[in-house]
């Protein structure tokens, strides 16, 4: 059984239970439950998030030219119709507030003039508010005793009222409506348009005064607005920003700079109108103008840290709070992949940050923003960020969504796109049912020097494969059965034809590719390791693997973290946590040595002095923090808490702790409705769960002991321990050695 | 021969003609020939038609009510990519203006900061400039010496250009380029998204004091905004409009109304901020205002009256000049049912004014910019305002389009969306290969109590007839070969079933329609008439048609002018013109008795007093306004002066004047490039075109005789001559009685 197959089957059982439960609540129940019973704001599903992104993405400048996507921009529905049926108990007096003009008809009946409440009497009423906002995003909020605009209104972007005779709307019929999107703007004064991070004040940390300005260390690499305070005269302020001190003092080659035009008689803060990635600034003045200092606004995406970790290696602990903080930073409107340069949302870089969210912000709302904006809407005409893997993610990426946190409700109302989105794929796949490259296909892999694109690759098809079992899944949430039937062959079969074709006994590995029918005598580690993870390789093909694959120095390395990311997370897979451990201290430890304060794009041990900083053929090009750089975050709980979802949302679970060499670890991953807790020494064990009953699985030379405890023994040396909610258990083993 | 199938013969031979100039001018000619040298504002084709409809069709107001359109809304692409290839005699410095931030690139490089010149030296240079505005419309202005922004231009909403391994921009294949869209922004400060119709002031005609205000009076229907002049106080104002004194006056239920807050010390002039369609205005103003005067800015599409008409028959004349009036203020941003209440663009409605158009203004960007902005984008998931008749009316306004004006260049560029909303159509045919509404579709026909709507009703297979004709035409303009001869056959196909269907022999006409496979007994008018002018009877099935249906009172009557306007048609295209002069003096003469200044939606003979006034089940619901009440303009033009084109653009055209019992008439007709005059009486003729081979035939009873002429008998007592540009006929002969 693969893991898909494991997955699909507790799926069907938690289905099986809520079916049960549908009997008492009714449809409603499933997806319908508002999230609050406050009004929040309201739109068409995904269009806020295509709009914010919109936004997001064409901050990237590159010295001063305006440096948006590459790819193709959608645009939110500039007229929507919001629609519920409401029955109250009594009148209600419902405060009426849009983002755009709007048109307000109460049980069909239009409203004249411009009302700001809606009167309604006791019983049953239909509401039908049209909004039209061309600039910015369509929206709505309600507040009432009895209504408010929430999830269970529905929107069209299409309707098709008729008007009969009379010039009376009389029928709606053909009409596609759909649940409201919606996120936490929850007061009337909190319009999404209108949306911008938080921000907080943060000092300098050192100044160097310069002939005609000065340099000025921030102590870490940050993001937010410069602040100048005292600003006086008439001139021009040219600020060159760096990620090092380098940068920031070449103004010629540094990747970002800006301009102030200052006309002030007298002393005045004023507060640069763009955020940029920094830790130095070098400021750089025209003699007429003065000021007394520089500060900045921190901006940030306010989220609690709910993962932690610490141990009994301060270099681990050190890697595991910069990672943290590279991801922070990495995590605002949307998951970005560098703060510096990039600021685009990329859908194979964001995949890496939904995986390490699972275990530090369980964030939901950033997984499904980030989801929607790189989907936008149809009919698509390229893959996502014109790559084809950076499609497959995209499926992916809901899949783990899925498992890690539950959430039906995002699917139920996607779904459609992402049908349409693997319509686009399974229509570009050549004659042997394969994906191929075709013209506007981006084929990337990865960054690597000398990689083969072309023809059939298997690390392509594999993702297919994976892919079209998120759409298997999906398709059993939302009832389609053809679609979960067709689905589910066409993932078999394309798993079946994978080996057939691209698993070399000779070379005991999946091959790289073939072209015009002929499998390529070249070996690479990139089917051979998402293979490992994606469970489908037999125990022998494993250990086949990772002798002749991982482990084999002949075959060419991986020097991107992108693709690190999934080589230790393999390595992991197989046992190998003592070799990852060692890999992180010193590829991560090599940039905290380096002085970093945030990691980043690639690191290269090899490389010395401003070598550091260079990439894609200019001298600063590299970014210094980079969100695929913070993955020991998901390594340290995924592999050494050893803590995964083993079903939907946590209902079950597994914990299989991995000292790798540790003395002892400790720390929590947090799940929906609550957090693990875990201590692991190599002679002790303490684990405590919120919600979900799960699997401590462990390895112990003697049989572990805890009081009231009852452990199973599933094979030589390991044991098994059921941990129910809510309950603290502490037991004593004896790690092997 | 149909009359397609003479068209599509003529415009063969066209193409031929075009096909050895494209021997000596290149391919360039057809289609890339710039409007102008200088350089015009560019966009993405379509989008600003979309834009600017969605605005104008927003400012439908309804007793102060925000009441846009009841279907789907597009949007502009937010970002789009302009590029030219140029190669250049002598360095250039063009002048760069975008609405929206951009991206430049000269020959692959980024230029960086945000120059507002592009420098280049002499040769071979590539220019790609990506814009992006998220809240009007992506839109570029250039001018150089040598490099101006103009038609030639190529523009994408999906470039996919590839980054290479150093970060570079390295491929774009795959990606879809098309021909920019312009219209008249030819200067860098004429932004498109800063449209604005022109105004000039206007006075008021007569003022009468009321209680609390006072009621004015403008002379006549007009559309614009109010001014008040010496405005002082403190409170508000409210204004009612009024078509009528009536509905001015009637506070209640005037259909709109506005108010001004004034809060001025000292005298002021204030402009209301919304413009409305009115006669009379209400003004009732608080005790704390004051005023002087009010005048009104006259709001209006600048255009030139090219047609003209001229009688012995003074209300004739008085029906032409307020027919013209009617149709100006209808033709705005874009071609409007009516100005009053309703403000949105209805392909049926619109249909008509782009026939009454060339034979008034002649005015193309008029019409493509209604059809652009009527077809909108796709997916499409309904029928152009929801109405199945109305997509097919978009399709034949194309062909008329292509036939009046020779524009290829309009359906080479929109030919894709001609094939989607075709596919559209196709895909909901029945299992007989007809329409027939399904949910979602308007069947509208005509407003008529008791019109039969369900089943396949011969009207509406009519329609998709000419639609699959227009598609034909279109397909080989583009060199669609395939399109072609499918579109040709299907035409032919839907054409004999139609006649095996719904002719009977027994009625000597079309029927109505078919309900589950059985032909009812009810004949309309609808179909037979629309056979008439589409070409579709033999000589005897006209005749017939004209007896037992046009002229029989048991059909059912045409009650709206919407379809008078084709009975009308019909019966002139039988030769019945001395009727429908009768039929004009009695409606439209009866509207000027009533002291109309503009002609209605509807005028009904049989009520009196506010019942004209009364529509749609409210008291001032009829626009007294309205675009179909100018068809006299087309009929005029195209039956009694009998100008119309007989190949595309007037290269070749019939002129087959008919009096109608007129003593004489004159006037001019435009053509595309210029105009043909023309003077009838019973005894004389004097003709003369600008450009183009016209053919005149007349009835007489003698042979007709001018100096160096040379007529040719064709039948009995009817003869033509050949007309040449830029000569004048004069001629005499006998007009038959």
């Amino acid at each position: 059984m693969t893991g898909f197959e494991e997955i699909m089957k507790r799926r069907n059982h938690k289905a099986f239970v809520l079916g049960i439960l549908f009997t008492f609540f009714g449809w409603s129940f499933a997806f319908s439950q508002a999230p609050q019973s406050e009004g929040t704001w309201i739109w068409y599903p995904g269009d806020y998030e295509i709009w914010l992104s919109n936004k997001m993405q064409a901050r990237r400048t590159e010295r001063g030219a305006f440096l948006p996507p590459l790819w193709r921009y959608y645009s939110p529905y500039p007229m929507v119709t919001f629609r519920k049926e409401v029955d109250i108990p009594s009148e209600d007096n419902i405060l009426l507030v849009t983002d755009g003009q709007f048109k307000l008809q109460i049980d069909g009946e239009l409203v004249h003039g411009k009302p700001d409440t809606i009167a309604l009497s006791a019983g049953k009423h239909q509401l039908a508010i049209k909004v039209y906002n061309q600039e910015t995003l369509p929206s709505l909020f309600l507040q009432g005793e009895h209504v408010q605009s929430d999830a269970s209104w529905e929107v069209t972007y299409e309707d098709k009222e008729w008007i009969d005779e009379t010039g009376q709307a009389s029928d709606q019929s053909g009409t596609l409506w759909e649940r409201v999107g919606y996120w936490n703007f929850d007061s009337p004064e909190k319009v999404p348009s209108e949306f911008a991070l938080e921000v907080e004040p943060a000092p300098a940390v050192e100044r160097e005064e310069l002939s005609n300005g000065e340099l000025i260390d921030f102590g870490k690499e940050t993001f937010g607005y410069l602040v100048f305070h005292g600003l006086k005269g008439e001139g021009k302020i040219r600020v060159f920003y760096g990620e090092s001190e380098e940068e920031a003092m070449d103004k010629e080659y540094c990747e970002t700079l800006d301009e102030l035009e200052v006309s002030y008689s007298e002393a005045t803060t004023d507060t640069l109108a763009q955020s940029m990635a920094f830790r130095y600034v070098q400021v750089e003045r025209q003699a007429e103008v003065s000021y007394d200092s520089v500060s900045m606004l921190y901006e940030f995406l306010p989220l609690d840290y709910k993962g932690s970790f610490s141990s009994s290696d301060d270099l681990l602990n050190e890697i595991w709070d910069v990672s943290a903080y590279t991801l922070h930073l990495n995590t605002r409107e949307f998951f970005l992949d560098g703060i510096k340069r990039d600021r685009w949302i990329w859908s194979g870089d964001a995949y890496q940050s939904y995986l390490m969210n699972y275990y530090l912000f369980f964030d939901n709302p950033s997984v499904t923003r980030t989801l929607l904006a790189l989907r936008g809407k149809d009919p698509i005409s390229s893959h996502l960020n014109t790559i084809m893997d950076y499609s497959f993610y995209w499926f992916i990426g809901i899949y783990d969504y899925y498992l890690f946190t539950g959430d039906e409700e995002f699917i139920h109302q996607f779904y459609p796109r992402m049908v349409s989105l693997m319509d686009f794929c399974l229509e570009r796949r050549n004659e042997n049912g394969m994906m191929e490259g075709l013209p506007g296909d981006w084929v990337f892999i990865d960054w690597a020097d000398g990689l083969k694109k072309e023809g059939e690759v298997s690390f392509q098809q594999l993702l297919l494969a994976r892919s079209l079992e998120a759409m298997a899944l999906s398709a059993g949430i939302v009832g389609d059965r053809d679609g979960e039937a067709n689905y589910t062959a066409m993932a078999e079969q394309l798993r079946e034809k994978l080996f057939d074709v691209f698993w070399s006994s000779e070379h005991q590995a999946l091959m790289h590719h073939r072209v015009d029918g002929e499998v390529k005598e070249e070996v690479t580690r990139y089917a051979n390791m998402f293979a490992i993870f994606f469970d489908y390789l037999s125990k022998d093909q494993q250990e086949a693997v990772k002798t002749h694959v991982l482990l084999n120095d002949e075959v060419q390395k991986i020097t991107t973290p992108y693709m690190r990311f999934y080589e230790l997370e393999a390595l992991c897979a197989l046992g190998e946590q003592e070799l990852v451990l060692d890999e992180i201290r010193e590829y991560w430890g090599g940039m905290l040595e380096l002085g970093a304060t945030s990691f980043w794009e690639k690191y290269d041990p090899k490389e010395s002095g401003e070598e550091h900083l260079a990439m894609y053929g200019r001298p600063y090009g590299k970014s210094l923090c980079h969100a695929w750089g913070a993955s020991p975050i998901y390594l340290f709980g995924k592999y050494y808490f050893g803590v995964s979802p083993s079903s939907p949302g946590y209902d079950t679970y597994m914990v299989e702790p991995n000292l790798g060499g540790l003395e002892w670890m400790e720390g929590s991953v947090p799940t929906p409705e609550g957090e693990i807790t875990l201590f692991c020494s190599t002679s002790e064990i303490k684990i405590k769960a919120d919600h979900g009953v799960g699997t401590l699985r462990i390895k112990s030379e003697t049989p572990p002991k805890g009081s009231n405890m009852e452990f199973k023994k599933v094979e030589d040396s390991t044991y098994e321990l059921v941990v129910k909610p809510g309950q603290t258990y502490e037991l004593h083993y004896k790690a092997m050695q």
